[in-house]
């Protein structure tokens, strides 16, 4: 079958053929409808040698929606032929996180060798592709697999974010979501369709902030030097009650800093590599700063229900094996709108 | 193998010899090391065949503990020679519910014809058991199977009512236990673990009352028709802010309802028939009633966790095979202190 | 000044002239703009003498808003000339639950005599009012306080039981309204502004399930016998996750039961004087029934930010003190659409 | 009066006699019966000029119980003669964060000029001092103030962070303690009584250590470069849950950067001047820090209960105004064992 792989440090994806893979015991195989491509996967594949701990050749994806098309033994609840989204991030489904459907944060998957397909497993930029358990699949029912397939993890990541922050985000509350891009385009969304929160949005182009209004942002803000005072005089003052940072770059966690409220809460989404500097003297009284990561079971399942609704959509491009590597070449330039993703 | 079972409808337990069930793929074989007895297998064994819906014959246990013997294909994360409790109220596993681990509270079980063991599927009471799935296993490690195996029934459901509960459960507020019995109380020792709440309970003898005490009871009380005024006493007026009803007859009901404080819970526990009438001019403004059933998985981890402090134990007497029909009379004529455990 | 009161037991309301009030120390005067008429004025003037204890005469109005005319010794923070909302549920200001601002379930309110304006305190429904402190006062700003004054109760108190829901009403999740008169079409906007849920809204009529569908619900029901059946369906079975139940009398409390999911929650808002049996065999496993009163002061404070983003609006018919004892008569009979506000 | 006043930048405390304050309308004079030095005041008086912003001369202490002595107009609630402690974190008392007794956290308390007793306002090191509305004060009932008076805020301030975490201190979590000084030995026992986590207590010497075990740590690790390698022994690798640094120096912020769980949680009590730097390849997936301050209303309620029921003492050494100066010194040079109190 073909597959999207990154087969060799610093020399970028490839499509390769490979043999088609069999589901062992309590396995499913997935026909691929759709995989996402994700700036993490270009975050992977610009570490260093030493750096890098993912394995080779590495199949990428971790956006993934497929048909079962094959069941290992043991496997119940999955119907052949039926239209599924991949939760992404395997644990080892048995820790005190992982009973609770948190399996994006099991205590035991780096010790266990568990990784996501891939980040580490085989991924879903494939022909086909294994997933390990039948925990792992969220029935999409009517939903396109194309429209979807970027939810698993560009809705999921966002959503997770906004969710653990929702006490902030009673009405009169104030949402400041840095960068509209791939995830946070998403993140205005759910903010507007979970909450009744005044949403602000940062970027950097008047193009993003037009995207940011259509999408349900309140009030816009270009980023730089003084995007945190304009936040303060949209917030009478106060700033932001809950600051969701898509980018994690210095000059956006600087402004993550300066916007937020006291008792506020900012999630530094974003694997842009800033730091924030927390301490009583530099964050307000009662500010909280979090790095989540991904989402749990439940939360994939409320993501899909929210593109049932109609409440949330993605932007999405669509291509095909034969420009996958364009298309990351596109993303890695900065050049997509919204989500690109690969249709087999 | 030997096996406690239900065969007519009317005749209570026997212990017969039936097949060593071999384990399909997925499921994993214990060989039982300790089987709890419960009320409510009485409970389904005192139903008229009209009612009846839980399968003949049915070898009871729900309430089990053992050691992995042998694992079917497509098993992992099982250590076979490993002692293990089992969850028992098993789901789907992949409803809303259940991906956060409430498979108690599964929205699919019915309908898919899943039941727990000994309430549908063939139970502990044997010596060989089939757990359906590696997630209904937790590992026991060096606790005692025997004086734990109960938590997994009789710990996990008092913990899940007071867990539901915590935020009532602050310094300064009271708890009502109501029913100091084989849950009732572990429920005692639970709360005195998790909070520092004063803990009022009530039951109808000296002796139980003594236990209440033993295990943590700040105050007793002999139910009857002014224990609710007592309550009302020991509170200052202001009534006990969660209670916990672990026999749930009509009695205890209405001592529930009448000592509850303004926005109090009340966690009906028991399986024993009463009715409180919720409402406006009948309960106090803000007060709410739930009857929980069982636990979550995480909160099954948590309570082993409760037992490995030493926190929690559990009043534990021993039966074998031979003496199991005698400990099910013993339990049905109210002569069990604590909890009744067989142990092939 | 001119008042509508309450003097006789049995004999309605009617417009009286009394001495304009002076304020205390602490005390705040308002020159009332706005007073809500409420079922729950008509529930105690219905009351026979030997349950009536709010003291007569009693001046009516427990929805209030008014501009801040006279301050007392030693109250600070509020601005003559300014517009307020009047929070009604006064408590103690120091008890448990006071002290996180829910004076709604203060624990010392009845032993210390202290009752909300309108039902025990001289109520709004005058030209002048006292509030007997600072902080149960909210600034109106710019929000019309004619349009604003019903959600003080009307929409207090559908957010205070939605917002204690709001877990329950993650995206994919069944919120069921019952009845959708004055709480209830206030209720539908509250749902849909601070949720993703599905509102099913039941009613006895069309013209209010059109009203329904206008506000925002997604499904409409006639209450019915097979009411609940309906709701089974539209939730592939499962029930409806919330229940909000703004009627209260027997047959809707009834749909309420046989509509709530599994580990779902039923609030039993209106005052119908119906009662819900609650048991293990009554009601689904984990099904949890309350009945919350009014709201919290933080709660009000976001109530009229819903009002500020225009999420929330109440349908308003006008009157004036000469028309006072005509609305009352129309509200008795059931003959006002959405809620009645008297003028001075 | 006497009072123990800050006069001069640099100059430290000293001990004067002062005009006898009268209260205001809404105010309330206390007669102090016991006033706790705090490190905080040392913090303010070791701030240079231009960083100075409390006003001189300034009355210090801002832990306070004392007896009601005389009652400004309009003051309802308090009862002269009776003993009381102090709530210091005076907010507004309207604004989102007071209405829910988190005055800790107003919103508008800097614009308005409003600041706790010995922090601005004038201390309650004196023979009496105003305090500004009875909502701030608590009765003491039987508790003897000299024991009681550093839980306003050496309790309040542990407890706050540890409440908020309290989701993370589940049976079976680990809890670090880092400083078992004047707050720390208090947190200590606040985990131990409303939680069942295991705590691992962190400090420079044997005897801090000793003190630890004395209050109930589980495990004891003298700080130092593999301080947190003994903490992922001793949690079997996976770091603890929920980290409380009440040092807040570098080197314990370094320690609970490199101790906390994946999705843990580090409140940074101490106000030692540390920054941790938090970002994604800083700090584990789901890891929050957060500075919490002071505490609820609520929460001092509850802390003042959990001394009632003997849940928490302070180890308390007691000077005169005499001493007062010399006190400060001891507490400057670290020769205070618990917390220094000024008994009047």
């Amino acid at each position: 079958m073909k597959a999207v792989q990154y087969r060799e440090i610093g020399k970028g994806p490839e499509v390769v053929e490979v043999d088609t893979p069999e589901p062992g015991p309590g396995q499913i195989r997935l026909k691929v409808t759709a995989a996402g491509l994700c700036h993490s996967d270009w975050f992977l594949m610009d570490l260093p040698a030493d750096q890098y701990a993912y394995g080779l050749p590495l199949t990428l994806g971790h956006e993934i929606a497929g048909v079962a098309d094959k069941l290992g033994d043991g496997v119940v609840g999955i119907e052949v032929g039926a239209s599924y989204a991949v939760y992404g991030p395997w644990g080892c489904g048995v820790c005190h996180a992982c009973a609770e459907g948190k399996e994006n944060y099991c205590a035991r998957a780096a010790s266990l060798g568990i990784a996501p397909p891939g980040l580490g497993a085989p991924g879903g930029m494939a022909e086909y592709v294994i997933v390990d358990s039948a925990r792992h699949l969220l029935p999409l029912g009517d939903l396109d697999p194309v429209q979807t397939v970027s939810l698993t993890d560009a809705g999921l990541t966002p959503y997770h974010a906004i969710k653990a922050a929702q006490h902030k985000l009673y009405p009169g509350a104030f949402a400041l979501v840095l960068g509209v891009g791939g995830l946070g385009h998403v993140g205005v969304q759910i903010i507007r369709a979970i909450s009744e929160a005044t949403v602000i949005a940062v970027d950097v182009s008047e193009d993003k902030l037009a995207l940011a209004r259509e999408v349900g942002a309140h009030h816009t803000v270009l980023s730089g030097p003084d995007a945190a005072a304009q936040v303060r005089e949209l917030t009478g003052g106060l700033g932001a009650d809950a600051v969701f940072d898509f980018v994690g770059v210095q000059p956006t966690i600087d402004t993550a800093r300066e916007s937020v409220a006291i008792d506020g809460f900012i999630h530094i989404v974003g694997i842009g590599g800033g730091i924030l500097p927390a301490g009583f003297f530099s964050t307000p009284f009662g500010a909280a700063v979090r790095n989540p990561y991904w989402g749990s079971r439940s939360e994939l399942a409320e993501v899909l229900d929210l593109a049932r609704t109609g409440a949330v959509s993605v932007h999405v491009q669509q291509y095909g094996f034969d420009t996958a590597v364009e298309a990351y070449g596109r993303l890695h330039h900065g050049q997509v709108r919204g989500r690109a993703v690969v249709v087999p």
